[in-house]
């Protein structure tokens, strides 16, 4: 028993943490792009962080103006957060009501969980079938006047199911008869390239989000897009402290809109290396799943946490192990560069052909 | 009306946010260091930045550890936020009450009150004397069995009126008595050089705030400290999300904490630029007040807000000027170096003696 008061929806939560130390280790454990963005590009932008710059609290507004003309739609449907992560918290403060739902599939990406667990939300998780498929009825069913937000990443993460525009629509038409708002997930846009945006403008409670710590490759300077109509990015607006984001994320982000050569090279990149490991996987007879975000599911042919273990004690090489029901014995490796992925091939038939 | 649930403390909270584009500007308003960090120190950091780097997902164990040998306490006793105001909402958030009080004098940093209203806690501002005294009577009067969280800054912003050992001892005791969580916030430390992180060390119910942004010069990057006891920031952990520190702000925190001698410097350089700044302004016969941050507050000749908004359009020159009773006719100016106060000196008597 405390001897002050602690909010009960954050005693009630079990967390657990990812590991750390990880810059010594070939990292195809988190979905970063493992080699990073080009050298020449980095060094460049480098040359902008003075002193001075660095002195400054962070402006976010040209930027977002920016990231507006990038989608081709106005400022005030765009807003910004200290990455993706922070905007699902973010929205689920403003737009989930306490003791309402959630509606998110399961399994899904387990930052929606846990928010809805820190912030005392009902989770109400629409699971899959065990063949991986999962009908959009099965979703809509479970909308209903309890429901305040619903979520459907484009592709799912980690099983990566893809949603028709009909499908989407549907979802967005119930969600308006509830009072619900839609969080649009595409975290791994660009390695799939459909887009939701025109949902997000053309309806009063959707919301995208986007992120630059996936293809646009700056996971560890924070920036995470929402973009909606602008009475919901207002109310977003309205709960945000003015220095939230930082300054080199925020110049980073800037400077990567501005070389869609560069964005296109990453693409092409990636989808080499994917297409090469899917081929080596095939020809040794491995079960894979192409999620088309830009990671692949594996089941290797010994126990999936043992070969994790393998790897990264023999071949200091980091991949994600599953254990629960319907994600069991899979890898998730995280694909990149065709250089990447051979290394990654190369370690792991040597530990698991063993 | 909303079509969608939006949480009503958001929806009733009225906001303000600061100037941007400060960057073609002499910033004398926000308490930044308007030189930074040295070049050379700079450089040499921003050489650890590669695009692997960039690319990782950011690990904040290592510099808390450092921190925690920097301060000579214990890991367990740490943890960082994406900046002080950030662990300001933190605090507000878990320890904070809905409908239950949080006491703080006023006037004091704003964003106190703006997180009370965002979170639904009542705040309960106990007011200056006309002649910027504050009896700790008043403060202890406030304290009761609503009381969750009570606030010291030391010094106090923006009138920097400081407290002694045995006034937050009382503070403390009272507030342990009704069950809350005294904040003992020292933004302005180094600066000012007592501390008061003996009492966090001592008490269950203390948390110590400390900054990179204010002396280490590094507020575009974001870091925070708190300091507590090991259960107080247990449930700090245990609410946050994995991600919410940028690599690059923990990179700069870490190194400056190499350089003892760098922080020396730093100290030395404000005062000698505060010293020079004060002695111009009582030769020049001006009413100002040392707050024993790296600002001054003063009394112009001329309008407060018409000084202001002409350093601005001639000069390119950005200082606070105050409107309410207390701080009526007042500037804030923030203090650098000698070089910086040269410079401000020259451009604010240019101003105001015409």
């Amino acid at each position: 028993m405390s001897i002050y008061y602690v909010n009960t929806n954050i005693v009630k939560t079990t967390r657990v943490f990812p590991k750390q130390g990880r810059a010594e280790y070939h990292r195809y454990d988190a979905n970063e792009n493992p080699e990073g963005l080009p050298l020449d590009f980095v060094e460049a932008v480098k040359k902008e962080i003075t002193p001075e710059y660095l002195a400054m609290y962070p402006e976010p507004e040209r930027f977002i103006g920016k990231y507006a003309d990038y989608l081709s739609v106005k400022k005030e449907n765009v807003y910004c957060t200290n990455g993706s992560d922070h905007g699902i918290r973010v929205l689920l403060e403003i737009f989930g009501e306490p003791d309402k739902e959630v509606v998110t599939v399961s399994p899904t990406f387990e930052i929606y969980w846990v928010c809805c667990s820190l912030l005392g939300l009902k989770h109400k998780p629409v699971q899959y079938n065990d063949d991986y498929t999962l009908p959009i009825g099965r979703i809509l069913e479970a909308i209903t006047n309890d429901t305040r937000i619903v979520v459907l990443l484009n592709p799912n993460s980690p099983i990566g199911n893809l949603y028709t525009d009909e499908e989407v629509q549907t979802v967005i038409d119930k969600a308006k008869k509830v009072g619900a708002v839609v969080i649009l997930d595409e975290a791994y846009h660009y390695f799939y390239d459909k887009t939701f945006l025109h949902f997000a403008m053309e309806n009063d409670n959707v919301v995208l989000l986007r992120t630059f710590s996936k293809l646009m490759s700056i996971a560890g300077i924070r920036v995470g897009m929402l973009v909606g109509n602008k009475d919901l990015i207002h109310w977003v607006r309205n709960s945000r402290l003015a220095y939230e984001m930082n300054t080199v994320g925020l110049l980073f982000a800037e400077r990567i809109l501005e070389h869609p050569e560069m964005i296109e090279k990453l693409i092409t990149q990636e989808r080499e290396g994917k297409a090469y490991f899917i081929s080596e996987l095939k020809k040794h007879g491995y079960w894979y799943m192409d999620c088309h975000g830009n990671y692949v599911l594996v089941k290797p042919k010994h126990d999936a946490h043992e070969v994790a273990k393998r790897l990264e004690t023999e071949k200091k090489t980091l991949v994600h192990p599953y254990g629960n029901a319907m994600m069991k014995d899979m890898l998730r490796v995280t694909t990149g560069s065709r250089k990447a992925m051979e290394f990654f091939v190369k370690v792991f038939f040597e530990v698991d052909n063993n």
